[in-house]
């Protein structure tokens, strides 16, 4: 993004340190076991000793906040009304645990969504994203869809401030984008990305500024097609009217695609994907596929000598320094985020969401105007 | 192996400098597409310009053997009769062409059963096992379940005459397990073998011996497990009489497994391999499914990080010379060769094969026998 | 580069089915073994049952050429005169050897100066570009400052016709800095390439195209300077008057660099790259010291936990696949070509490449001249 | 090791839940800025909120703690006196801060001795153990030649008490050698230690148990040559007697050793290190050279392609993990710890480590003695 573009919200420069938390916010409330949610007066939440507590700038919503609005089986499952929901965030510092170290109130901010053990195998082996004992923000404990949030300081990123809030809460959906391309080696390769909602999106100009010779975009909506060609993809294919494999094959000489960066969770794609993959080639997986997928592992993997890498989360922070480095070079997302709305819009926020008729819809919950 | 122990054929240390190629040999062919195959008397290959003939100490058989013997749907596709099979052997060299630079006549040799173009995308990166024109001897071209067999130079292995030809021969499917086994890292790991025909078995030493700190094998075959345990399982897991998922987590602290090596092709095994793999966990996949497999992505790949990596053949020729490594260090394979037989018993023997109540099953073509 | 700008000459276009190679061709031979070369006639190359001749289009000049040419230590300790140097050409493949299997009388190609032995340990690794037998074109064995010039058929690229030949000759150098450049993970990171010589400065536009943040040049030539600002550098440092290693570091925020490729080979931008660097960072070496260099391994290496990879020629063929991904993704390296003269002009072009006021000279050597 | 021959001391066992902190104990203080040490009564330390206080059982004595004890310019620099030193240690918890989560009094635990601020951009990257603000117990804090240590839980490990004290202090230093080798590839290779001290013992038995195919040893100590063969080294050569680079070469069948261990610091073992290596080698840099070293990076590094890695502590806590997993196996060390004694005795186990007539000396604070 062009620096001079930016416009800082007066908000987010304001001042911080003579301030006194309220006793309540307006939140978005997953209140009940149904369908919807509900914007009410609620407390603002206590801070731990290790804890921050964030003025909430922007939030943006994420595939996981329409599951759990709609109520769907997977949210049936795993969340616990009532509860604040909302993950994807950035905000001010306002107040700050004793034992809390390195950021400061003050401090302009994103987060990272999952809370880690820091104590298991895998936050012993610098993974961190894989911790089996995460909690995610928004699902496990309270969210971001509110005036404020605690979250513990680990979880922080402090940002700066010349990317406007909307840019800066985008930093989570863009972090799964980055691991996910980042996982495969891109320079020189020709990549295709299935499924383009806001996360696959983003893996276009990250695919195209780490040295990818061409990136192809797979994904039945025309508007998001359309996106996809605004923010780079040079070949994008609607598998309704086009030949998927047989477009891919064509479009890389016949060798098949390098690496395909799987966004979707759709089983078709999936089996489209390992088609079109070239011998030796890397498939990311970060698209949850709703059940088990049949998958022919003999011609699509084994005899291809395929690397098929399952991903989750974002890489803490390795994937962080370098999704910031991605911003610093002037990778400019804002032809992804669509619609921008006032917290109190919610409703229509979710049906844009659950349309394809949009990229990425990021509310703002103190947003003083109507 | 001990040095000491390893008896040399007097037929591989004689002389071949004056040797004259007789016209015709005694061959194993599939004449016709039907099961079955038959010892008959054929011409001696002709030798091209960067070819080596080779005459045969010893081949042993593949599971790909079986099914070209019983003439199953993929063989039906795949094999054009009337040929000579065999893929796995070593044997002396006897004549060599025009353009032959390296090997020598008297050098005594196995090979590498994929001949591969040297031009392609993937030979062109080191990725010649995964060559897209490739051959193998005893599928595309004729084979060594004969007393001669003409191969390129190129795929022609230079092996120390201390290692008899029981030995040689299998190199070929011991890379294989080379090959998957070293796609993972071992080093410190617990690795779970699924499938203990003669690479599974292999796999367990050779596992072992790269660090391993436990290994563990699944397989229903009673025979096979107990040949599992001689050569360094510490856990033999019998599905059919035992949680495999949950024997696995016990026998890991509750972690999973660091490590899948997956030889079974078994679409039952390959669900619980997922189910009982660590988060951030290995799964290297050789076993061939016979048709697609439904896989739990999300949560067997894509929550858990996972890294799958298909494996086809051995890199050429780096999984050699590991290969050659392991034999020098004196890793005793012979427990796992269960069967050595001359070649015109070649009927008993794929009844061997076929029955799970063998290891690894060795023909000698040039045998003076009885 | 945009393709309507490419103007392809008319000799690169040609019909050669019909053509009949002459006797005598016009060459620049090192004659003696003192300073200097001249131009003459000389035999037109034989072409082996594995060779191609090829009429050159451009040959470029390296470092390489200039050691020969001004008959320095190395050169005198390597090359054997009399005989024609240049290894860095394109041109159209005249004549095919009778075993040649996949190029093509009529192919535009450029060359891949290693020749190599495909058996040695190194070869068989997939490591052919540090084959321990390697030849060099144009030092161990006849060159390309000549009107034709005979290599195996494994060493010919084939080149799309829309590059121009001075396009098409640099991808042997550019391959050098692709491949001291993708040595290291770029995504993300700061890179500072120590040497704008025509390498360091191809460097530059492939490190921004792979990701790099911000990439930093150290050149103490303020014409390469200038260079090396224009193909994208945003930080140019000048040695001579500017705190190298206190630059580097406040440009990085105080973390040091995370990434070094040294094009130099100088001892004492060595021992400023060491302690630039971030911890965990990478070094890649490319830049030939001329004799041993003292390095504060403890500070620099050790207690940094750094990465130090030596760089040697191009992987074959990763590099050169990745080499034209670049060039098709349009990157533009003709600014770093500053100077384009017939082969007769090769003194004034040897002074130009000794003083540091050029970047890539190119010959032509079918130039029709005036 | 054998779990049977495994001697649990009574007091590694007792019960601690009733415990009551002494207000001094005995330690070993570095008092001046001089040569030497003097055991005293000193306040046992304080344990902060997020600390566990250890009653030391074990702790052994590194090169670290000699360079202390001499006093010599490193030391200087580093060690601010009076103070405990001493940082390869295990005990028992005896106390645990009110913010301590995972560690429990009584468990029985060794220590990580980088204490890290898990705020850097390495420890934010799973780099800990190149935290740029390292502090290292008994260096920059208290240690552990002394009845109590108090470390942050962080860095406690906790370890199963079928290993004995005296191995558990010295899963540490083992560590470092776990990381040095694990960095390189080591199954099939052969692999070459320089230095054969105690990080360079434990090196040779976790480079078999690898898959190294031969582990060769060079060190001018005929006692340190003589542990190297008993703990696996195939070949010891004395630099004094020997040629160094000509004997590699001859076991490596001319090829050269593929993997290096730098253990010894020596700048003369650095150059023949680099002489002996293959193309395509790899060089893990332990040793701490005591001023810059002259290096060969053309022939040594350059040419050959060669990967030079630093290594500084173990990583936190992957390498915890593969040193658990290669005492699990049975690996027996216990040949390598040549001298116990009690604390008191710590004049003549600097001795004994200062001579190189020693392997590991450990040292026993809470020893009941006579």
């Amino acid at each position: 993004m062009q620096e001079t573009a930016v416009e800082i919200p007066a908000h987010a420069t304001g001042s911080v340190g003579d301030w006194v938390a309220p006793a309540t916010m307006q939140a978005l409330v997953k209140s009940r076991a149904a369908p919807g949610a509900e914007l009410r007066e609620v407390a603002v939440p206590e801070v731990g000793a290790q804890d921050v507590l964030i003025r909430v700038l922007a939030a943006s919503i994420c595939g996981t906040d329409l599951h759990i609005y709609l109520w769907d089986p997977w949210a049936q499952g795993r969340f616990h009304p009532p509860m604040v929901f909302g993950h994807e965030f950035c905000g001010e510092v306002v107040a700050a645990g004793e034992d809390v170290k390195h950021v400061r109130v003050g401090d302009y901010v994103a987060a990272e969504s999952h809370v880690v053990c820091n104590a298991c195998y895998e936050c012993r082996h610098g993974l961190q994203h894989i911790c089996r004992s995460v909690e995610i923000i928004g699902v496990d404990r309270p969210g971001a869809f509110a005036e404020f949030v605690a979250i513990p300081e680990q979880n922080a990123w402090v940002t700066d401030r010349r990317f406007p809030p909307e840019i800066a809460t985008i930093q989570e959906p863009m972090g799964n984008a980055v691991h996910t391309a980042l996982s495969a080696p891109l320079a020189g390769s020709t990549v295709t990305v299935f499924g383009a909602g806001p996360i696959g999106l983003f893996a276009v100009p990250i695919a195209r500024a780490s040295g990818a010779r061409k990136v192809i975009v797979v994904e039945p909506s025309t508007y998001r097609l359309d996106l996809a060609r605004r923010v780079g993809a040079e070949v994008a294919i609607d598998p309704a009217s086009q030949p998927v494999v047989e477009t891919i094959l064509a479009e890389t000489g016949g060798e098949g695609t390098d690496v395909v960066l799987e966004m979707s969770g759709n089983a078709r794609a999936i089996g489209q994907a390992l088609r079109a993959l070239r011998h030796g080639g890397y498939v990311s997986l970060l698209g949850i596929p709703s059940g088990a997928v049949e998958v022919d592992l003999a011609d699509g993997v084994i005899f291809k000598g395929a690397t098929v890498q399952g991903i989750a989360g974002r890489r803490m922070f390795e994937t962080w320094y370098q999704t910031r480095g991605f911003l610093e070079m002037g990778m400019d997302l804002r032809p992804i985020i669509t619609h921008r709305l006032p917290l109190r819009d919610f409703a229509r926020a979710f049906e844009l969401v659950s349309s394809a008729q949009s990229g990425k819809v990021v509310l703002f919950p103190n947003d003083p105007g109507e």
